[in-house]
C-alpha cells in the first residue's frame, strides 16, 4: 500500500527550514511554506513548493505543520489563534530548538487550542536534512508521532523517545554537548600533531577510527553508570591521571592552550579525591551530577 | 607461503603487557617473559610462555624483544648492557607510554648500542589486545616496522606514522586527549538526562550513534583547518554558542557541574572576538594553538 505523499506546510525558511521543506519536495510531498522575508521561498517554488501569503493561508493548508524558527517565542506569535484562526484538529510538528521547559509550556499552549502537538530536535547539519542515516529525535504524544511517522521519515531517521515533551530537547542539549566536547578535544589534538607538521587531514582519519574504540568504552561503562558500580578493570581513574600529563606537557611545549585537558585532569583528580582513584572512568559521573540524599 | 611464527620476548607483564605476551601465544609465537616480580609470569606459563630469570636470559632468548614497562626510565634501567650483555643487532619494538622527546632518546640510546629501535602506543584497554580492529602505533625505523610487521599484527593493526620516532606518542597523547573530552562530554549528557530518568544504557545508544554525524562533521572540518579557511555554510560559531545556553541552562537547572560546557563557551567566544562568529567550529583552533608570526 503506497499512500499519496501528506500534504505538509513548513513554517520558517531559514537554512534549516529551506531543507526540511526541500526534502518534503524531493518525497513528492505537496509542500506549502512560508517565511517572515517572502524572499527565501523563491528556490523552493521553483522546486515545486506552494508559497503562502499569511501563516493563516499556511496553517490552513495542510492537516500537517512543521515549524522550524528561531525560538518558541516567535513562534508562537506566528501561529497566535487570534492571526492564523481556527487550529482544532490541527496537527504541529515543533522543531525549533528549545529548552524542556520551553516543550511543556508548547503542549500546554497546544492543548488550549485542540492542537495536536509533537516535538522535536534535528540531529544534523542543513546539508545532512534527507538522509535517513541522520537522527530526528522526537517525544510527546506517540499518536501524533505514529500517524506522521512515513511523513517524518522524508527528513531522516524519526526515534521516538517517550511521552514527555522534554525528552527531544533534553536528549538534543546532551547530544550537543558530548559533541562540542568531541570537536574541541578533536582540534586540541590536530593542533597537537599539527605543530609537528601533520596535517588534520592525516591525523583526523585515525582520529574517527579511534572514536569507534571510544564508543565501545562507552558501551561498557554505560551500565556501570546505571548500577552505581564502576570497576576499573580496563584502565583505573589514577593511570588516566598519569597518562594526562603527558599530553598536557606535549601541548604546553609547542604553545597549544591546555585550558581543557587541565579540566579533564582537575575533574580526574577530583574523583580520585573522592575515592574513586581505581575505579574506571565512568566514576567521573559521581563528580558531575548532584550528591545524591541518603 | 606461511612462516613459522618469530619468537619473541616480552618484557613486563603488567595487565598491558600481559595481554601483549597472551596475544603472541595465542597466534603461536614461542614466547619468553620476564617480569620484576616474578609471579605475574604464572598464568602465562601455564599457556605455554618461557619464563626467564633475568632480563639478560629474556633478551637473549628471541631477535625480538616487546617492551611495555611503567616508564622509559625503568625501560633503560631493566636493558642496559652492562646487565643485559651485548645488544648488538638485537631489535626492541618499545609500547612503554611517554612523551615525544623520550621517544627521541630512546633511538639516540639505542643508535649507540646497535639495537634496531622502533617506537608504539597501544590504542585499546587491555582486554582489546590481539583484536585486529585496534589500533597500535608505530614510528621510527620503517625497516623495522616492515621486517615485523607479521609479529605486530597479531597484537592489533599496525599503523605506520612515519620516519619521526616520536609521532607514536604524539599521536597518543592527542587521541587520549580526544577519548577524554569526548568521554567526559558523555559523562555530562549522561547525568543531563539521568536527572530526567533516563538511564546512560538508554542514552548510549543514540549518543555512539551521534558519534558517527560527529565524525562526518570532522572529516569536514579537517580540510578547512589545513587551509585556514572556516566557511560556516552548516553551521557557525555563532549558532553554537547561542545553542550552548540551552545546555549550561538545563544542566545547571538540574545541578549539574557546568565547568565543562562553561569552558567550551568561552572557547567559542573567544573564536567569535577573533572574527570566527561566521566561521564553523573548526576555527575554534585558531584560538587554541599559538598564534602564526607573520
Amino acid at each position: 500500500m503506497n499512500a499519496e505523499p501528506q500534504a505538509v506546510t513548513v513554517l520558517g525558511l531559514g537554512s534549516m527550514g529551506s531543507a526540511l521543506a526541500a526534502a518534503l519536495l524531493d518525497r513528492g510531498h505537496p509542500t506549502t511554506v512560508w517565511n517572515r522575508t517572502p524572499d527565501r521561498a523563491r528556490p523552493l517554488v521553483e522546486r515545486g513548493a506552494r508559497q503562502a501569503a499569511t501563516p493563516q493561508e499556511a496553517v490552513a493548508a495542510s492537516p500537517l505543520t512543521i515549524a522550524c524558527v528561531l525560538d518558541y517565542e516567535v513562534l508562537f506569535a506566528i501561529v497566535d489563534p487570534s492571526a492564523v484562526g481556527d487550529l482544532d484538529g490541527r496537527t504541529l510538528v515543533n522543531l525549533t530548538s528549545g529548552s524542556p521547559e520551553q516543550a511543556h509550556e508548547a503542549v500546554k499552549w497546544a492543548r488550549s487550542y485542540g492542537v495536536d502537538y509533537l516535538d522535536g530536535a534535528i540531529m544534523t547539519t542543513p546539508p545532512g536534512v534527507g538522509d535517513p542515516a541522520m537522527m530526528f529525535l522526537y517525544s510527546g504524544s506517540r499518536q501524533v508521532f505514529e500517524t506522521h511517522r512515513p511523513t517524518l521519515a522524508a527528513l531522516g531517521d524519526p526515534l521516538y523517545l517517550g511521552t514527555d515533551p522534554g525528552l527531544a530537547s533534553l536528549y538534543d542539549a546532551a547530544l550537543l554537548g558530548l559533541m562540542w566536547s568531541t570537536m574541541t578535544g578533536w582540534l586540541h589534538g590536530t593542533a597537537l600533531v599539527g605543530a609537528e607538521g601533520t596535517p588534520a587531514t592525516a591525523f583526523t582519519p585515525v582520529a574517527i577510527r579511534w572514536l569507534t574504540a571510544v564508543a565501545g568504552f562507552l558501551t561498557t561503562y554505560a551500565p556501570q553508570v546505571d548500577a552505581g558500580r564502576y570497576p576499573g578493570d580496563d584502565a583505573t581513574v589514577d593511570v588516566q591521571i598519569a597518562a594526562i600529563d603527558h599530553l598536557i606537557h606535549a601541548a604546553a611545549a609547542r604553545g597549544i592552550d591546555n585550558a581543557l585537558p587541565e579540566l579533564l585532569k582537575a575533574a580526574m583528580e577530583k574523583a580520585g579525591a573522592a575515592g574513586h582513584g581505581q575505579d574506571s572512568y565512568a566514576s567521573l559521573i559521581e563528580v558531575l551530577r548532584p550528591a545524591t540524599r541518603d
